[in-house]
């Protein structure tokens, strides 16, 4: 039996209190414990700004970059170990496994290879320079500086490997010391990578530190230029932003919530086409790939009124040829999901949405003894504009087929509905109906991907998160945004305006040489 | 005997409740009262979401840009009435009037003009795009678009022309209607450029409400696409921000709240120069300038060991020179501070600073026997490191001389107690001093603010918040930002990351012509 350590202030420490459980979830076989108390939290915290952070930033931008490039290489090292783990202690198959680790090595990776288009030292300008009085000797510049406090990341279960890595690489470029939560269903794989980034030596003492159990105590000591970022249910991220101290102190918080992701299928589209096959095959691998257990999935499924008999008629097909079993079988191609408390809220979902929809495929009922297995399913809305469609994320293989009247008014407002979600997509080839639905749906979405026929085998579908775009959605889907490139480590930066003689501001601190 | 009106639902109507009572602060006379309830909070949000949005984003940017400069001018031609009710209800002398007023329609105009650099229509490439797959068939670009809501402006006292016209400017420019809420102790000279707002007709119905009274109740009403934008005290903001409906439903909340706003000077500058004239100068300004009541005013006054006594020496000269009284006399420089509440409050402080420091000129005790009237007060900290001095803003004219021992690393320790500012201002000629005290201060400071040789009679001081930088600090200061150029519409917009085909990503939201 694995005690799973939490790594603070240098050392590996088994926590205090009583043990939770990992379990596998295929057999329910117990496969370690992990103790949620006994962390120093301000001793933690102290590390991290005292130590972590000025050695962190002495390394510059560049330095920090090799590092995270070759930290990427660590984890590709470990590949089949990691798969292993994921499958053990996250239900994940062989597939769903290597999407975790992959976007993690590759986030990693390319915010590495960032860091070689950035200036020696700390920090950037941002945007160009600006005359500020009647003559240009009085001049303007922003510039971004590493703030000196420390990242706490409280990383959801369904990603432990990409979630930490994505959240990890913008803050140690950024120049910002990092303290892990784990996700506590699949902390083993979590664990491991830590222990990874730990014996690699890459990292300067006080950089990272990873945390198993709970870190709920550590909000209450975040001070101004600390940051929290969590990825998790919208009711602990209310309970993150309604912290007493971080709202007092104005402590800055990211937080990626539920997300009922729309896809919309444009009324143009040929059913013998490309654009219809890609639709069908990116809802199937949605609502499949991690038994549905991604916040980018989709959720909703709009369907011009005329078309639902040949949607439903080809997800089914899709649907039905889904192996579900233990990932440790070679042909499975859908696990269970990562916990019994998750089995209970995706059938308790399931049970809600039927209130509304019919099921054409699976349900909420048990299809295996043991395990925490669900059955792919499809469902159909009785009640289009029922509530419940559009506010209830059910975090498991399951989606509804909504009709709608082709129109991209009708699409617009049906994804809006949703209150605020990370990526909506979008399957059509008329122009002007893309055109409409986009600007319609952009200011309630983070991310709107585009199916066409020109993007069929040239794109990975609209659950995959990518480090160049931002990541993250307006209201329900928590306000925040991570990614997009260097717009990604913002969030561990401060803007500053340095205003002053344009000799000084323009070539100091911004990109004019000397002879401007 | 004047009751103060509110616009909303495109009608001025006087609310209801216990009136409070609009003083002139010089003498305290009754001018007249505002009632703080009777607003029907839901049926103002739904006439701005419904009616201002839509109106608003049919017009485009070019042509909200040229109503804002039709709003700058609006304001200008009546500017002397303005300057009249601004000393009138506010204690401003006719300068420190003109410096809201004439910042109010300059902020106005400067972002009426930055509309014409923008496209038609709503929405802003932001950034490059960018080949998101293995071949550039598979493409990325971010873009903002107006958010569908409503913004909800909280206005301080100390600024009512300029702070509603800042905030007004970058929500109206992104296409987002306006619920301004004036501060209550200045409100007859907000409530007369709302009317002039009003009777202008160059805003659709719906864009424009003004609020004299409480809209508490508002902020249990708002949703994901709106936003509320307030300045004041940290007490307040907290309260907004901790709001637990902005809280459930991850509504935008941007604070500006205390600031202990230092300024350095560094030990290198030579008594007889034009940077010591400077420093003094602007110091001297900012204790004085609307009585102090600026929120980007200086509070620490950070003077090498050596130089404090010349430092005290020409500050009590300037001061001593500053003529205080009822600005309707046109000798005066000094108004009083605008409230009772604000008097009592600015005593207490200087009570609480007197606790560490020594009055070197004026103090908390009465100077006249009616008005709101307050000393400009120097002190000088006996115990530079006491906790008081750096976390406790008095707003009114006083700040405190604390003495340093003229290193760069001392200055940066010293400037960062502050906990997170507006501005900070450096006052030197040596390049590696100043790199180093703005590379370690820019972290807790929005701004930071250069004085030199090169600046002398070329630069506003720092006190002046100009529309091309950003406004706002971390920490204590509120963790906000606003202003910045096209940086301020950010608050207003969403940004979305389309991902598709390129020909039409790159095209119809990008910058890419047909050609590529």
């Amino acid at each position: 039996m694995i005690a799973l350590q939490s790594y603070v202030q240098g050392r590996w420490v088994t926590g205090t209190g009583e043990p939770k459980s990992l379990h596998d979830p295929a057999t329910e076989a117990v496969l370690g414990t992990v103790c949620p108390q006994g962390i120093d939290h301000a001793g933690a915290l102290a590390w991290a700004r005292d130590v972590g952070g000025p050695a962190l930033r002495e390394l510059g931008f560049q330095r920090r970059g090799e590092i995270l490039k070759s930290l990427s290489a660590k984890l590709h090292e470990h590949r089949d170990e990691l798969i292993e783990i994921s499958g053990r202690n996250g239900g994940n198959t062989r597939g769903d496994a290597k999407f975790d680790l992959d976007g993690a090595s590759g986030t990693l990776a390319a915010y590495g290879n960032l860091a070689a288009s950035l200036p020696a030292g700390n920090h950037l300008p941002d945007g160009d320079g600006v005359q500020l009085g009647r003559t240009p000797r009085f001049w303007g510049q922003h510039i971004l500086t590493s703030r000196p406090g420390v990242a706490l990341h409280i990383n959801a279960f369904n990603f432990p490997a990409w979630g930490m890595g994505e959240k990890m690489a913008c803050a140690l470029l950024a120049g910002v010391p990092v303290i892990e939560k784990a996700g506590t269903a699949s902390a083993m794989l979590a664990w491991r990578i830590a222990q990874l980034v730990v014996d690699s030596g890459l990292l300067p003492a006080g950089a990272f530190q990873f945390v198993g159990g709970s870190v709920s105590g550590m909000l209450d000591l975040l001070s101004p230029m600390d940051c929290v970022a969590f990825t998790g249910s919208s009711a602990t991220g209310a309970l993150i932003r309604g912290n007493k101290n971080l709202v007092a102190r104005n402590v800055r918080v990211n937080i990626e919530a539920d997300s009922i992701n729309p896809a919309v299928l444009g009324p143009d589209v040929d059913l013998g086409g490309d654009t219809f096959t890609q639709f069908i095959a990116n809802v199937a691998t949605d609502m499949t790939q991690k038994a549905g257990q991604k916040c980018t999935a989709v959720r909703r499924i709009f369907v011009p009124q005329d078309l639902v008999g040949e949607v439903v008629e080809a997800l089914r097909e899709r649907l039905l040829a889904t192996k579900v079993g233990n990932p440790a079988d070679g042909d499975v191609r859908m696990g269970p999901v990562a916990s019994r408390e998750q089995l209970h809220d995706v059938r308790l979902g399931m049970n809600q949405l039927l209130t509304v929809a019919e099921a054409l495929l699976g349900g909420p009922q048990p299809i295996q003894d043991r395990g925490y297995f669900v059955a792919p399913t499809l469902l159909r809305a009785k009640d289009a504009a029922a509530d419940v469609l559009h506010a209830l994320e059910v975090f498991g293989p399951c989606a509804t087929v909504i009709p709608y009247d082709g129109s991209a008014a009708a699409a617009v407002l049906a994804c809006n509905r949703g209150g605020g979600g990370l990526v909506a997509s979008v399957y059509s080839d008329d122009r002007a109906f893309v055109e409409a639905v986009v600007l319609g749906i952009a200011p309630w979405h983070g991310r709107v991907w585009l199916g066409s026929e020109k993007t069929h085998g040239q794109a990975l579908g609209p659950g995959a998160v990518l480090p160049q775009s931002v990541h993250g959605g307006p209201g329900r889907a928590g306000g925040g945004e991570e990614l997009g490139g260097l717009r990604g480590l913002a969030f561990y930066q401060q803007r500053t305006a340095i205003q002053g003689d344009r000799a000084v501001v323009g070539r100091v601190f911004g990109n004019e040489s000397a002879g401007n």
